[in-house]
């Protein structure tokens, strides 16, 4: 299970056998069961987590209605980091949408990882700057893009992740409610 | 000129005098008119500046009408990000308000600021979290606040702004024509 994170980290920096150690030692294993909340509500979010096993959905509770704008499956960090970075309470919610197994780091324990890892500041940035672009691309596409290519664009972005979430999920993140979200499919396996 | 620039890097890294050379010589001194563009829409952004004299406006041309979303005076870095980081063309303008005065460091300067001074994979993380968290916030800001609150929100971050920037340009950053802008100036003075 570290070995997956182990590598995602090595894609962007070298690690020391000993700071390979260290890594180990600052990521703790942590089960969560389907419909556990990985982010309540008006919840600080305390830990960044990297996801070995399992699926979990981003959303807003806007009056009531859920409005998902993102997934995080295996291989990805999951983080509010709106939340995470100035330690203040989240919009936002992050959500078990399978079983799921997280290593995850807590806030003090990654001021350690930047502390004790040479090159931990060039990964933070260069994970952080990442965030940032595709935040702000996905906060443009939630506003502005159509149903349609939304639609498209979860599919290309996710194409693994059909079979893995429910009509209502995917009708939630397109934006729209789920028999439109049948009328686009069929529209568009009818232009195919 | 380049004291307040290494003044706003020690508040956050510390600089041996040899890296105070390196820094100096990687930022450039800029002249604009007012008028100009330090980006252009459709522009890669090439550059990272620090204005040390003068004002620019970051704005968004949304079919033919100008919708600001923010401000950059002395001692602030000036940059679109978005742009920046994947060097891709932008989508937002920044134009001088006034004649300023920038230190700029292009894209491959600041990689090589990155690799020569010891702490500056640090100084970039806190940067790019600090943009991160005030883009986020002044997006949904953008999206979700009314005039009314803008325009305190206004008053609050530029209080020493209020003189230098037209009733126009704060009207389109509060998203209202200017002559609601009057009506919202006069309701909050009645209200006091």
């Amino acid at each position: 299970m570290i070995n997956s994170l182990l590598d995602s980290i090595q894609n962007l920096i070298t690690l020391s056998p000993a700071e390979i150690d260290i890594v180990t030692s600052l990521f703790k294993e942590k089960t969560y069961n389907k419909g556990d909340f990985f982010l309540a509500e008006g919840q600080i979010c305390k830990q960044v987590g990297f996801v070995t096993r399992g699926l979990l959905r981003y959303y807003i509770n806007d009056d009531g209605e859920d409005k998902t704008y993102d997934f995080a499956q295996e291989n990805n960090f999951v983080c509010n980091y709106e939340s995470f970075i100035p330690q203040i309470p989240s919009t936002k919610i992050i959500q078990a949408l399978e079983d799921c197994e997280i290593l995850q780091i807590s806030h003090d324990d990654l001021q350690l990882f930047y502390k004790s890892i040479r090159q931990a500041e060039r990964f933070g940035r260069l994970v952080i700057e990442h965030v940032f672009i595709q935040t702000l691309q996905d906060l443009s596409s939630f506003y502005v893009d159509k149903p349609e290519y939304r639609y498209g664009r979860f599919i290309e972005k996710h194409p693994d992740l059909l079979q893995r979430i429910s009509q209502y999920h995917i009708a939630s993140y397109v934006g729209v409610k789920p028999q439109s979200l049948s009328r686009i499919r069929k529209r568009l396996s009818n232009e195919k």
